[in-house]
């Protein structure tokens, strides 16, 4: 490890929602970001930028000097990309970002390797607050390990080390928590906007039922007409539905969800 | 309308999550609750205890002297005991707090009646603030309209006046944002339970979710697998799943919403 862990240079090769927000925060945390590539010049351009560095499409115009080099593409992009990733960096410490792909997706392709995945969800327009994010790290030497628990802890005060599996398991967890909350948020502002109605008056209630997860375990917290199994109501709320026939069916299938888990 | 409105007399028809958080506020805001209706002595004792007034069982034993009856009953509840609840009561207003009910329901029983709906989510354990709440007013007379307009006042910055389909609307896409998105919380946690891992570091991850809806809207901000339908994760996770059919058949089913929704 360098003397100061900001020390360490490292490139970043994708420049997406994660990508842009994680290498904006190592930046003000003090690291230099040696190099950014992105398979477009509009985005590469837009992330290097942002972290004071220069930036190339050209996978083989990527640095070999570089002690760590975070790679944040599509899991296929990442599959196919790997060996030109890889090439002639046999000293660097490469680690992917996503929850979903095993750490061995390096084997035989590189000497060191792991995982820094930061369970959080990103976009560009928003800055992300590190500070509480959960950092989940995988290597395959201790002294990686040390490495990467050092580099995620300048920016988390979660900083975890789980395996391939575990991970893969909070990955899944995350698409419920997050992705599928977010489309419940987004059917309900379709059912309003139907209506006209403003999605802003939700917005408290949304953000109760946050809150309430921090200290209600949420399957005791759930309230509403399916975990009664208010037959009037729901079957009312069914056919307040049936121009959309999908969004239905998800009513239905939810509602009978929430009843079952409460036996 | 009295010379201070909070000089208006308060009965609470029932004693579960909502009459419970109103009628706390309502006594705290300095209104006199004159009495607890409860079927079960326990939860009436409970409540009269918190705002510091007296109970009955008896739907007969119910003063007749109040000014304001809110009735806060379970939907079947509310029509079963309607006829008992507004006997004798010909000059006092009569509301219920449901989202679901129409206002109609009141026609023919009462001569002064109307609904007042505070849209959030309340469990016994957590005191909600009001501040932020939405209350949706509706009633028959301009008279009543402003009285409860006054009354939700005192605790909300937040109220309208909502006809019953209105409100209906609001209560169904409520149904979407507060249980299902709990639901979604409570596999979330089901999940991360069946490996070992701590639902505690799913938290920043659920925040997030919520702040970001007041910022983007929920139909733009969606990310993750289901949105690309990235078929190698989404078959990943139906095979993770497998042990659990139906929750498998709902990833499955909300994955396929959320990318028709995209288009």
């Amino acid at each position: 490890m360098k003397a100061h862990i900001e020390d360490t240079s490292i490139v970043f090769i994708g420049a997406g929602n994660l990508a842009t927000n994680l290498a904006s925060a190592l930046y003000h945390a003090g690291f230099g970001i040696a190099q950014v590539y992105s398979r477009t010049q509009e985005s590469a351009q837009l992330l290097a930028n942002k972290v004071s560095t220069k930036c190339t499409t050209d996978l083989h115009g990527v640095t070999k000097q570089a002690d760590l080099y975070i790679v944040s593409l599509t899991d296929s992009a990442l599959m196919q990309l790997l060996p030109a990733i890889v090439a002639g960096k046999p000293n660097a410490l490469l680690v992917h970002t996503a929850g979903s792909v095993s750490i061995d997706v390096w084997k035989g392709h590189a000497n060191r390797y792991g995982v820094l995945y930061p369970m959080q969800t990103f976009s560009k327009q928003r800055e992300v607050d590190f500070g509480k994010v959960p950092f989940f790290i995988e290597a395959t030497t201790e002294k990686d390990t040390t490495l990467l628990k050092a580099i995620a802890s300048t920016l988390s005060e979660h900083v975890y080390v789980a395996t391939s599996e575990q991970r893969q398991n909070l990955h899944l967890s995350a698409v419920f928590a997050n992705n599928f909350t977010n489309h419940m948020y987004a059917l309900s502002a379709e059912l309003l906007k139907k209506h006209h109605l403003p999605f802003d008056v939700m917005l408290p209630l949304i953000d109760e039922t946050a809150r309430k997860a921090h200290q209600v375990e949420p399957h005791s917290a759930q309230t509403g007409p399916a975990v009664r199994y208010d037959e009037e109501i729901i079957n009312k709320h069914l056919s307040m539905l049936c121009d959309t026939p999908d969004t239905q069916q998800l009513y239905e299938l939810i509602s009978k969800s929430i009843f079952h888990h409460k036996q």
